[in-house]
């Protein structure tokens, strides 16, 4: 008896053409979520998932509505209680294809060019979702799935997915899985095969500062009035100290510690100095001495001025003494953080520094919390030797700096962590004109994926 | 044989129910100099002041066009080469009377309500500029006058003079006097008679701090790049030290001392702490611990922030680590300051002190010079004695925060300096619905202007 995995990799080989030929299909279809004047394509898209999923076998299969465009559920749980359970993600939903007159070919008419295939979706993420499909289709036709399989595929991700909390928190029951497999965090080379296993969260704030109780002529009362913009000015040079660290009281008190083995893996990470130079355009990096940049990012926090406003901001001058003065301010935050914790933090600096000659107040605006998967995990030792086996190397290992919802939500809502990976590159245009997926990786993608569900079978 | 100025104060309190019918017809003229459709009235209000120069027998009485709204010339030489020569400064425009409908009489129908007469331009200038034509009427249809005369009656001063430097400069000649006498800056209270011998000047700049090429995401970035618009913070934080001192290298080499009598002289004036704190809605004051805060304002040099903007200002949150952010600036001057010395101040302050790894830009936008009168100079000790003798008190003596304009350039470009006095009092709501003028204070206006030019010729 042959390896079960290996006909089943046979079978995802001998169907390349036809894989893609599905994936052209659903490229076809604008399901842009942004724009009204597509919805019927947004539901053509969601009814294209549900009819695979059916085809697959899969049962509960529903497009269900939400406060906006429906999420398709499916599930096939026939594997047994005791086998694993994993909950699929994916979205749908594409972003807009403008400005169109950059693309070389259309964007809903997937081609090949060379190893590429170009449109919008291709990589972020129909091409993904379509992997995850085939790599399932793989197994089942084959040798059977071994583990339970759930799929959660959203139509908002491209709008902020601002219906997808409710839904989780409501459906939690049924979403319960071991791991949740993510495809959208994609790698971070061809030869870099990469598992996302942390985000940072986020508490987004308002300080407002107030001075006199009208704009004054600064003729007539600069020089004896604290002016609110220079006050707000000194409030935010106190924030950091000179290396870069955040002064707030208590600020790093819950802060988990990087072990060893994460600042081996952040050392590993080709994003280094010289990437974050040429990505942002500055001749020189700050921050924390003691930590690399991609730790900075990725498993520090951080508090950032996200906006200034005071008095005249036109052209040319006006002699205001303003005000008030507003900044919006925010925390990225990491493990084990919490938001609340953090305005109170924020809240408390302000009462200890704050002069008696200006009032100030502290706004909450929004918040998200982090998210971390245990390295350890089962989950994640599944996707680590699938990746290795596919790509003949160690996958990277990196936390993120942004947020991203379903991840937390699944965390906090339906006690499920995420592996987060994906077979997009860095160059593949996602979000812009000419958006492509590179196919060789597309390809060892959907073989990692065979592998990863072998794997979780145990 | 009496003395003569008995007889000009005799005549002019015989005459006062004329003067006021002269100022009710100055006042029906709605000459407001913003508004296009008033342009024939505002010309109907140059006429009518070089009428009345006419009428007083003066010579060369010209509508001398600008770019903008005429300037009223007109002179009487007479008195001689070895005379003194007063001019005397007005303006004819007004401000728009709207909101009309909280006018409690038409603000074109001037009427006597008390002690009050109500109307646009009453007090802020046409009642002070007609009681200068009628002090030098009763001095000339009496004794004669004892000086020469030359007036400088512009209509643009509500709209800010913009064409009247250009004016002084070209006419630099004509305009040669001993003393301008200045009657629009009015006194501090009806038994308050006030000279104002100092004018703040103004350095207006824009400093714009770079960062990151462009907006940056706080997430996948935040911990890396120092943000602009914390480090614009810093940056204005540290041009303050914690006593309200300002640091740019140099800054106060120049600030002329304060002489004891100037001190002993703001130390009478009423704007006090508590005035300040009433005016400003502030909680406490601010500033230089050891200058009072009337000297802070008139006569100690500022840096102010007159905006800020960067990154996200609209409403709720954006996580956007910003490209830029941006700073308008102005210091008031104070002799003998230099715009552009402070311009290169602020500059060698920036190279010293902002961080290598952000760029920045400081643009000059405006800038003005400060004027200051001799306190010892025979007009100001001519205007002293008339206010002492009107009112049986000594006046208050002033250095006011802003500028103006005319008296800088009166100063800079034809070597005249001003006596600034005036009858308007501060609860007289110029620019406001309800104009007024406290008649008491006018009628005593015009004889300590009889006064005044009887003390000009020594």
């Amino acid at each position: 008896m042959t390896d079960p995995r290996q006909n089943a990799l046979e079978y995802a080989r001998h169907n390349r053409e036809r894989f893609l030929a599905e994936l052209k299909e659903i490229v076809a279809i604008p399901s842009i979520s942004t724009a009204d004047e597509h919805k019927p394509d947004v539901i053509r898209a969601a009814e294209w998932m549900a009819s695979h999923l059916r085809a697959l076998g899969m049962d509960k299969v529903q497009v269900m509505p939400t406060g906006g465009h429906p999420v398709v559920y499916g599930e096939t749980m026939k594997a047994g209680k005791d086998a694993a359970t994993v909950l699929i993600y994916g979205h749908y939903d594409v972003q807009p294809p403008d400005p169109l007159h950059l693309w070389e070919s259309g964007p809903f008419n997937a081609v090949q060019r060379g190893d590429y295939f170009f449109g919008r979706g291709t990589s972020d993420m129909k091409g993904q979702v379509v992997a995850t499909l085939k790599a399932v289709e793989a197994v089942l036709r084959t040798s059977g799935l071994p583990v339970n399989v759930k799929w959660l595929i959203e139509g908002e991700e491209e709008i902020g997915s601002k219906n997808l909390g409710a839904f989780i928190k409501k459906n939690a029951a049924m979403l319960k899985a071991d791991i949740c497999l993510n495809p959208d965090a994609g790698m971070m080379g061809a030869e870099l095969p990469t598992i996302t296993y942390g985000l940072r969260g986020l508490a987004y704030m308002e300080l407002r500062v107030y001075g006199p109780s009208k704009d004054l002529h600064s003729g007539l009362y600069g020089g004896v009035v604290h002016n609110p913009a220079q006050a707000l000015a000194e409030l935010i040079a106190g924030m950091h100290d000179k290396n870069g660290k955040i002064t707030l009281p208590g600020f790093y008190d819950k802060v988990r510690k990087l072990s060893k083995r994460e600042r081996e893996e952040f050392a590993r990470l080709p994003a280094n100095k010289k990437t974050y130079l040429e990505q942002t355009g500055v001749s020189l990096l700050w921050g924390e001495p003691a930590y690399l940049p991609s730790e900075r990012v990725g498993a520090r926090p951080t508090l950032e001025i996200n906006g200034l406003l005071s008095g005249w901001t036109g052209q040319g001058s006006k002699t205001v003494l303003p005000a008030h003065a507003m900044a919006k301010i925010s925390c990225r935050l990491v493990p084990d953080q919490n938001p609340d914790e953090v305005y109170k933090q924020l809240s408390a600096y302000l009462k200890a520094k704050a002069p008696k000659d200006i009032r100030w107040e502290l706004i909450k605006l929004t918040d998200s919390g982090w998210a971390i998967t245990d390295v350890n995990s089962p989950g994640v030792k599944a996707m680590d030797d699938a990746l290795k086996t596919a790509w003949g190397k160690r996958p990277l290992y990196r936390r993120e700096g942004g947020s991203i919802g379903v991840v937390v939500q699944l965390q906090d809502y339906a006690g499920v962590e995420s592996v987060l990976t994906g077979f997009g590159l860095p160059d593949d245009d996602i979000h812009s004109p000419n958006e492509r997926m590179h196919l060789p990786t597309w390809y060892k993608g959907i073989e990692s994926l065979i592998h990863f569900i072998y794997n979780m079978a145990g």
